[in-house]
């Protein structure tokens, strides 16, 4: 099932959107009026028995939000995929614990919408991400049971300010949280259709071209490592989002580097959510 | 004019907290039914109707919460006191730019409640910073006007645990978010009571004795540096919290290190606020 939350005839709401473009207002016909209520409700199964209603809307009569709007965390994981390490010359290993960082919903723009090159650096780079939405509420989870813990899987584009990651010389906070400059969606999918124990591709496009291109089975940290530490440390609870990670390939990383300008349309696709899609233009 | 955030009655609400410890309940008066909901309408004015109102409850009547509640962002400031360049040997200097990490509000306790040392750590340690909580929205600020979007001031400890700061080799995230581990209050005082372009102090307490001492005069980045550089990068908006480092004389870098334990009670008293006070429990 896909849930995506939209705006349509000037109304927030959100939805089931079918394979064929088709959107069924869940706003309107169930008690929970939002996704992150729905998942708080712990209620996806009402949710499901309208997937085969007849929909209200197409994809072109609403304006996509992000998916899970006001949840209480969006947790990041940094260098996740090995070959990065030979993008950071050997400096970067696996190490004994995953790197974390936390990122804003101000950072991100709906999918569909512009991410913004902000204008104090021309260094606007792409990171294309799996995206895990909580849907369970645990604290010390096992990582026997933590997938358990997870509703849905989305796309990200976890875009970075590269010169503002180096602003710190402990965190990377600032060229993270760049106003508007990533993207999480189109819609989040629930585990029922992408299996999180399965092994996951994500691809990355710039202009179409391919620039990334990696498989959740080369990570440092899999899903229910990185859910059973961080719960060492605190409640997850549904509506939090974990990033996972981005492979090899950010522009930062090219030879010569290659950040994005006004323009580009960047686009991350992960196995069974479908495409994030978003263009490239300046701050105002 | 002190607000305070509290439960009554069972009953969620905020209100003026006079100095004789009189509480007058604004969420049954004003519109707006939460300090959030006060900041977001920009209707400090409309509260200060009521400082001279009988009040409806003493301090003992209510419980305390943590002061604002569902802001969207906590961003503190890494190393901001000259001296605590000793405490780390020489390492760490003003730099160019200020460090950033985040915190979650369930990273804090409320004012006068517990906090909690984890099962996995004995180095809880206390940070005692001064909290600015921002009253109006902008990007991109001047340092001239900075002031102008400090809507109060508050009291933090910015508790930490010493030995998970360092799991990330690039970011400080896990050690500063444990559950409960700090705490923020007891209320905050608005600007016209506490002028936060004047020298405060700031001193931290453990059973008693004194740890910490600093003075605002002495930060590398002084608020309107902290407001004009986040804002580069991030929309402040009301509610927004910013902690603006800790002094010298933090437990772990004590000779030998002395980290808290169960029973210690940690109090910071900032000029013009106050003090807030915690005790330490074990986790469950």
């Amino acid at each position: 099932m896909r849930l995506a939350s939209f705006t349509a005839n000037g109304r927030n709401s959100y939805g089931v959107v079918s394979k064929n473009g088709g959107v069924t207002d869940l706003g309107s016909r169930l008690e929970q009026k939002t996704l992150l209520e729905l998942l708080r409700a712990d209620a996806l199964d009402s949710a499901r028995k309208y997937v085969t209603e007849k929909s209200d809307y197409t994809l072109d009569d609403i304006k996509l939000g992000l998916p899970v709007q006001g949840g209480e965390k969006i947790i990041c994981v940094g260098i996740n995929y090995p070959e990065r390490e030979e993008e950071y010359k050997g400096e970067i290993k696996r190490g004994s614990y995953p790197n974390l960082f936390v990122r804003f919903p101000s950072s991100f723009s709906p999918p569909g919408e512009a991410i913004i090159r902000p204008r104090v650096s021309d260094q606007l780079d792409y990171e294309g991400e799996i995206a895990l939405v909580i849907g369970k509420s645990g604290r010390h989870i096992l990582q026997a049971n933590a997938l358990e813990h997870i509703a849905a899987i989305t796309a990200a584009n976890e875009g970075t300010v590269r010169d503002w990651v180096k602003h710190g010389t402990k965190n990377i906070t600032q060229g993270k949280n760049f106003e508007r400059s990533g993207s999480i969606g189109p819609w989040i999918v629930t585990t029922d259709e992408v299996d999180p124990s399965q092994d996951l591709k994500i691809i990355t496009r710039v202009n179409g071209n391919i620039r990334q291109n990696g498989s959740t089975k080369d990570m440092f940290w899999p899903f229910e490592e990185l859910i059973s530490y961080i719960s060492t440390f605190t409640t997850l609870v549904p509506g939090d989002m974990i990033l996972t990670g981005t492979p090899v390939g950010a522009g930062a990383h090219q030879s010569p580097p290659s950040y994005l300008v006004p323009g580009d349309v960047v686009e991350v696709e992960v196995t069974g959510v479908g495409t994030l899609s978003n263009r490239v233009e300046d701050e105002a």
